[in-house]
């Protein structure tokens, strides 16, 4: 055989393999239409504290199944309070927009405040004290987005007067709940959400 | 002396001490409308802790030098962290509309909000972390108030990215000081206040 019809032969494989690769990329974006279009903010303490970081986990893993999370590295185990990568994980971290500087913090604002603007829904866990997850839930205010605070009672804390205040029962909600109660509470409010 | 002519005495009494009443009202208005015009919104953690509530009581005695602190009550040590008056001092306790029921977390959220938008200029003590004054830093933004946050690094927390980010050098500052530097710092933001 010639290397001319070797030629032929690899060029036409790689004509197939393209045509494969941009049809599984069709049916792909199909379906990424169809099941993922809604778009998700998901608010929770990094600065603040990580303790619940387990628990946004398993909120995350919730939200997947009914849309995008912009916001999934919040609940990353790489993310650290100092909202940097811990140093042992430094070099397969994938947040590394998440560095503790001037610019830094800059960058993660405006991202973070584009992204809660293209977000359909917003969902916060509030039980640790956290700047960061308050100014976004002010900001989501005027943004009128439809927003669910999730509140452990268990925590012995008590939940900020002006989140809890801000509840209007509709666009803007507060809901007290337990860790085992993640999958039941979110489908709740997503079913309620098809109804309206 | 007949009681008719008592009467007109007394009556006359009356006419010069509401006359006296009213130019002393009218004297402390001047004196309110000429040199407490300004209103000064401050933001300090309540629920989310109450660690630095006296340097809170130092920022807002110097505060009320230039203006009328609307929320004066946040750098009150009767206020507990749980957001009610600590019950031995429940009896003199002036901040009743505090307490941490959903009817008082409504009440104290549209107070302080319908508050932010009175208000000229907004102070945030920014080191501990704190849902509440992050919504009231969020909900500021939109209204377009000029805004002082103070962060201690003395502290050795990292402040949220959220609030770093949001400093746009302007309307929006964000500055790290120490303890000893409040009266310092607050001279500097309202004198350049006056320049603008």
């Amino acid at each position: 055989m010639t290397s001319a019809v070797k030629r032929g032969a690899t060029s036409s494989t790689r004509d197939r393999d393209t045509q494969t690769a941009r049809e599984e990329t069709h049916l792909w974006t199909r379906s990424v239409h169809v099941h993922v279009t809604m778009k998700i903010y998901f608010c929770g303490s990094i600065r603040g504290g990580r303790d619940d970081v387990m628990l946004y986990r398993k909120i995350v893993e919730k939200l997947q199944s009914y849309g995008t999370v912009l916001t999934e590295h919040v609940s990353s185990t790489e993310l650290s309070h100092r909202g940097v990568c811990d140093v042992t994980e430094l070099m397969s971290c994938h947040w590394s927009g998440e560095d503790a500087s001037a610019a830094g913090d800059r960058f993660i604002h405006d991202r973070d405040v584009n992204w809660l603007r293209q977000s359909d829904v917003v969902v916060a866990e509030v039980t640790q004290p956290s700047l960061g997850v308050g100014y976004e839930l002010g900001r989501v205010v005027d943004m009128k987005k439809k927003t669910l605070c999730l509140f452990r009672p268990s925590s012995a804390r008590v939940l900020s007067a002006m989140i809890r205040g801000a509840d209007d029962g509709e666009r803007f909600v507060v809901r007290d709940y337990g860790e085992d109660e993640v999958d039941e509470v979110l489908e709740e409010f997503f079913n309620a959400l098809k109804r309206t």
